[in-house]
């Protein structure tokens, strides 16, 4: 079972991993308001821009990796409320993302002459990775929520959708990283190595590094796996056999990777 | 125990995998000939700068992927044999990088006017992932294969060696991606939105990403662990106690999120 080192350890990192997205939407604040001039919607579409790099990182990037923590964070609530909290917040994300996307479309399609949409690698990149969080939260919807699949899919599906949950958040990482670095080259051109922007910016993306390096030891850290609460099984009427049950007792103990050393 | 399914399934993914890593060389490869003129050293330092691109993804990227994947691949070899095949493939990596490196800090210095180092976001992310990259070999080489440590050292480190070497591996494959946007901008200007090599490059990061996603679902999938060998012990000399070896052969069998579903 879990030592109470282990939990500390736990909490500790994920006090750490809250500081890096508090630290990530500060220094945005200050880079989109100090160095951008703050936002507009379609009426001034050079500061209705500014809202993406806002949204997609405010939904993608921390509301996404914080809703895959919730599990392990508030692991003695019910199972059926996690899914709910865990529900909402990636359907957040989902809405930030999609009025991001629409600030970005926006302000490349009301430019006179147009920007064309979705060439650069950052773009397709980060396309793929809406697309795949989409799908993800429709699959883990249904499967889980309502209408709900068998036992036996859900027990088939889950360790698919934690993985590509993971997967899909590393890979909107990566995509954020990229959106940094184009508005960069973009935005400074030859004074981004001697301008304070640059660096600025370059900050918000080691700062995501480090948030999503993080949330990702945080969720797939075998030992800080939620275990099951009777009271799940009780209220939700879906039953474990005697021997899952037994299984999932031991899980945590023989995660022993280290035999394999010498 | 491991499936004959589960098994060939690894092998299924590896291959795509190989495939993935060859698509990338070979697109690679069109791009910088094809597109970029092809190689030179330090008496053409425009033509220098293309080896970066190269050796870099060679290095960190494709020879780093199946460094970390042959611990799986080739299971029932000796442990001692699969360390120094593992070591050998890092410290070729790194040569690699370190050349690739050469290059674009040449394609800099020796331009006129020189070019700074160090700057852009791509150059951070960068040069962060060699570092750890070196820092990474370093202690893994000093505590697994010479001198070596204790084995309870080595056993509280190893957890710690693999899940760094997945989190540098995909900030390596981040910093390639960011890399090719990078040049895709600088080179291409406003043609990158209409121009072949614009594709070419999106779809080599593309190929980045499948192969950075297949080999790190083949390194960490608990199922596909490799089992100690028996003779790694009697040859070795290092011992388990009979509870570790109890362990180790319930391992794969008590992996079992699927229970926690509901």
């Amino acid at each position: 079972m879990e030592s109470i080192g282990s939990t500390r350890l736990f909490l500790f990192l994920y006090c750490l991993s809250c500081l890096s997205a508090l630290t990530i939407v500060v220094l945005l604040g200050v880079w989109l308001v100090s160095f951008r001039g703050g936002f507009a919607w379609q009426s001034d579409i050079a500061h209705e821009f500014n809202w993406h790099p806002l949204l997609m990182t405010l939904g993608l990037i921390v509301l996404y990796g914080n809703g895959m923590v919730v599990y392990r964070l508030m692991r003695y609530q019910r199972k059926k409320k996690l899914k709910l909290i865990h529900a909402s917040m990636m359907i957040l994300a989902f809405i930030f993302a999609v009025i991001g996307l629409k600030a970005v479309f926006d302000s490349h399609n009301l430019k006179d002459p147009p920007v064309p949409n979705l060439y650069s690698l950052h773009s397709w990149v980060g396309i793929t990775a809406v697309i795949l969080f989409s799908m993800q939260w429709i699959f883990g919807f249904t499967s889980f929520l309502f209408p709900g699949v068998t036992q036996p899919l859900r027990v088939a599906y889950l360790p698919i959708h934690v993985y590509f949950g993971v997967a899909i958040f590393i890979l909107a990482t990566a995509a954020s990283l990229m959106g940094l670095l184009e508005k960069a080259i973009f935005s400074l051109k030859d004074n981004y190595s001697t301008s304070s922007e640059g660096i600025l910016m370059n900050c918000i993306g080691m700062m995501i590094v480090i948030f999503g390096f993080l949330t990702t030891m945080l969720v797939t850290k075998p030992q800080w796996r939620r275990q099951v609460v009777p009271e799940d099984e009780l209220l939700l009427g879906d039953r474990l056999s005697e021997e899952d049950n037994e299984k999932l007792l031991t899980d945590s103990a023989t995660e022993r990777p280290a035999v394999t050393t010498d």
